[in-house]
């Protein structure tokens, strides 16, 4: 056993992975998530994020950054699109990213992982939550961070995760002043 | 009136600055400021941080990416560290710091700027909220994005904000399982 697994097994080494959860109905999710991403690049850690029912098209502040940094970014969505091309090309698409989640995390090719707005995909139901953990059980490397993001993470993914964080709504100025998102700030 | 200006006016355009507090208890606050300045970043906005009671000196993941992204990172404090340097020696770094602030918000070279743990000046009554947001509200350029961060963010600041979100601690394994803060995830 090396010492890094030693450290892990004993539950205070530097090295052991945590899951990270950042939920709730506030703003600060997905973005706390990019921090977590800009910290482990400062680190020279190697960062994977896959984004789910998000566009890959999208160009925004993160995935510009992220172009230029050499993270790599993984769009698996079509946006929240099924009004115009149905339920099953999402659900597809979201499926076809959690295979792309598996492989990127079972590779031990990284330190860091996001799945951005996943919980979506457990919500709606497209992925068995229960089924997911399991397989997260037997497959992430001790020394891998996974950070997911999403609103009403369900129970068995709070259990499962180290480090919940709830991003409560306490004053929000799209909805009480009318006012857009801003580039740069909230995309 | 410049067509930004105008926008700014209406409060409606793209350009108008906003003002986000990330408070509460839990984690992620400091980290979701991260995110914004990854993506303001990623998007050629001009950014500036500003520690306060934060040692200058700490290699933490996020100044060693600053460095090298070019972001202005400013760390005005000495640490938590005035059980040795008295309280005389941190409150005189954190009015420095502020004086600092004031530098960088007035002299619009900023796109964004970020207070990290700026509520706890507040909050040690080292400075007066009034008075910094009489401050702000005079000085602030409209089109700035100003983020603060910290635990117990005051009323008047929370008034004064246009978004808020509190971070509450659902889960945290360093009290729950002893671990260590993670490099490349808490700092």
């Amino acid at each position: 056993m090396s010492e890094a697994q030693q450290e892990n097994v004993a539950g205070q080494g530097q090295r052991k992975g945590i899951v990270i959860v950042n939920t709730g109905d506030g703003k600060g999710k997905t973005t706390a998530a990019l921090g977590i991403v800009l910290r482990a690049w400062g680190r020279d850690m190697r960062v994977c994020v896959i984004q789910f029912l998000k566009d890959g098209k999208a160009r925004c502040g993160e995935t510009r950054a992220a172009a230029r940094l050499g993270i790599e970014w993984l769009a698996t969505g079509e946006g929240w699109t099924w009004a115009e091309s149905g339920p099953g090309a999402a659900e597809a698409c979201a499926l076809a990213g959690w295979q792309m989640a598996q492989e990127k995390i079972a590779g031990e090719q990284y330190d860091v992982v996001v799945l951005d707005e996943f919980t979506y995909v457990l919500q709606f139901g497209w992925l068995d939550v229960d089924a997911v953990i399991a397989w997260l059980r037997g497959h992430r490397p001790p020394a891998l961070h996974l950070v997911i993001t999403g609103r009403g993470a369900p129970e068995a993914l709070l259990a499962y995760a180290d480090l919940v964080t709830e991003m409560r709504e306490i004053k929000h100025p799209f909805t009480q002043q009318g006012l857009r998102g801003q580039p740069g700030i909230e995309f």
